[in-house]
C-alpha cells in the first residue's frame, strides 16, 4: 500500500517526532524508528517487524524503494514524503531517505537462546552514554558472543544514538535487560560464572582467569564502577593491570580486552 | 605576576578565542589552551611549558590558584577574568575556572626515548576522528607503552577534543608525528617489528604472534583501513578474528585488544 504525506502538520508525523525524541513514547507505543537501509535490512534479519516505510524521492531513488517493497511483507505500508517532512523525522537529517517504524522487543531474560554449551555473555550495569553502548555491541557482534545483559538499565535500547552508535549491531546480537538481581539469579540458575571488572587491587588478574566455562565478563559504568550487589555477587573479581599515571580506561575498550581473552581461550569457536 | 581583563574586546582574548578554534594559529603561534587544574597539573608533569594563566573567581576559589601559583614558575603570568570573557575563551564554559596557554611541543621521532629494551609502540595512521585519537592515548597509558606514532597526521595533537578525550593521557604518553614513510624508516633503524592490523583474510591471526620483541602494531581507520605503504611495508599484516554478522570494531577496540595481548605476552612489565 502507497501513500503520500506533504504537511509537516499531518498527526502522524508530530507522532513519529514524538518516537524520535522521548523514551517514554517509544515504551508506550512499542515501537521505533531506524533510519538508513542496511539498517532496516539488518533489522528484518534480526526478525523484528516493520510497520511502515516512509521515503523521500530527493533523497533515495524509487529504485531502491521497489526493491525493499520485493523484500518485505504486504502488510508494511510504504509512505512517501517531502523533503521537509523527512527531516523533520529523520536524525541524520539528509543522508538516508528511508526510515521504518519497528516494533520493538521485549528483551526478556527467558527469550534468551545461547548458541554455545558454555555461553559467553557480556553485561553492562547502567551504561549512561549511548555511544558505549554502542561500541559494546559492536564487540558483542564482532567476537559473536552469545548475548548482551544490560543491568539497571538508564535508557531504552532504541534511543537513536544508541541505534545510529551500534551500526546495526543492535539487531544482530541478542540482548535481554534486567535489574541487577535478577540477572544474579539469572547466573546462579544457569551455571554461568560472573566476572567483575574492577579497579581494585585485591582482585584476580584477568589473564590468570580460565574463561572457556560458561563465562559471563560484567563492567560498571567508567564514573562510579559497579555496584556493591555485584561486587558482592558476582563469582569473581577480576582487574585488568594498568601501569600508566593515568589508568582511565574507556569502558568498552575493557569489556573488549576481556571478551576477547575470553574468546582467545576459546580458540576463536 | 597578576592582572585582570574585564572585557570581551580585549585583543588577547580575541586571540585567544582563535587559539581554541583554528588550528592553523595553534601551529603558528606554537601554542594551545588547556583548561582545567588537573590538565593542567598532567601537562607541568609531563614537562609542558606553561605561558599564562586565566583563572575566574567566580568558578574556582582563589585558594586553588594560589595554590597553582606556588607549583608553577614565577615566570607564569596569571590573569584574573570576569566569567563573561572566561565563557568566551573556555571549552567547557563553566566547569573549570582556569585556563593555561600552553607552550607545544614538536613531536619529533628524533625526541622519542624507550623505557624499555624491546619497545612497545602503537601507531595509528592518520586518524580522523578526535575521539578516537583520545582513546588509543588513554589505552596507550593503561598499558604504560614506550610511545604512540601518529602517521601522517590529519589534526593537529592540541585540538580540544583530543585533549579532552583523552583525559590527559596526552599529556603522560611520548607522542610522534611523521609521515608514513619517515616511520617506517624509523622502525627499520631501530629493528622494530610492525604489525599492520587488517579486516583481510589472507593475514596472520593476532593471536598466534609473538610480541615479546620490539614491536609495533599499526592501525588505519575505520573508514579506509591501512595505506598500501603501510601493507606493503609492514613487517607481516594481522588479522583480529571477527566472527559476527557485520565485524565492524572501533578502532580504539581494534588497538586495545593488540595492544594488551602483546602486553600480556609480556607479563605486563
Amino acid at each position: 500500500m502507497h501513500k503520500e504525506i506533504v504537511s509537516l502538520q499531518n498527526s502522524l508525523i508530530k507522532e513519529l517526532v514524538l518516537l524520535k525524541e522521548k523514551s517514554r513514547i517509544r515504551r508506550v507505543k512499542g515501537s521505533f524508528l531506524l533510519e538508513g537501509l542496511r539498517e532496516i535490512e539488518l533489522a528484518t534479519i534480526g526478525n523484528y517487524a516493520i510497520e511502515n516505510i516512509f521515503y523521500c524521492l530527493d533523497i533515495i531513488s524509487l529504485e531502491c524503494i521497489q526493491n525493499m517493497q520485493t523484500r518485505l511483507p504486504d502488510s508494511v505500508c510504504f509512505i512517501k514524503v517531502n523533503k521537509d517532512v523527512y527531516q523533520k523525522i529523520a536524525y541524520r537529517k539528509t543522508t538516508e531517505g528511508v526510515i521504518a517504524v519497528v516494533i520493538s522487543k521485549s528483551h526478556s531474560l527467558k527469550d534468551i537462546l545461547f548458541k554455545r554449551k558454555t555461553p559467553l555473555i557480556l553485561i553492562a550495569e547502567a551504561p549512561e552514554k549511548p555511544g558505549n553502548i554502542g561500541a559494546l555491541l559492536r564487540t558483542a557482534d564482532a567476537a559473536n558472543i552469545d548475548a548482551v545483559f544490560i543491568a539497571n538499565p538508564k535508557t531504552d535500547l532504541y534511543n537513536p544514538n544508541i541505534i545510529r552508535s551500534s551500526v546495526g549491531c543492535l539487531f544482530t546480537t541478542q540482548i535481554a535487560t534486567g535489574s541487577t538481581a535478577e540477572i544474579l539469579n539469572y547466573l546462579k540458575d544457569h551455571n554461568i560464572n560472573s566476572y567483575a571488572a574492577v579497579l581494585k587491587e585485591n582482585s584476580e588478574l584477568y589473564q590468570n582467569q580460565d574463561f572457556t566455562n560458561s563465562s559471563a565478563i560484567v563492567v560498571g559504568t567508567e564514573a562510579t564502577g559497579l555496584s556493591e550487589e555485584w561486587l558482592q555477587g558476582a563469582t569473581k573479581k577480576i582487574i585488568i593491570p594498568m601501569n600508566g599515571k593515568i589508568d582511565s580506561m574507556n569502558v568498552s575498550v575493557a569489556a573488549s580486552i576481556l571478551i576477547f581473552e575470553a574468546s582467545r581461550q576459546r580458540n576463536f569457536q
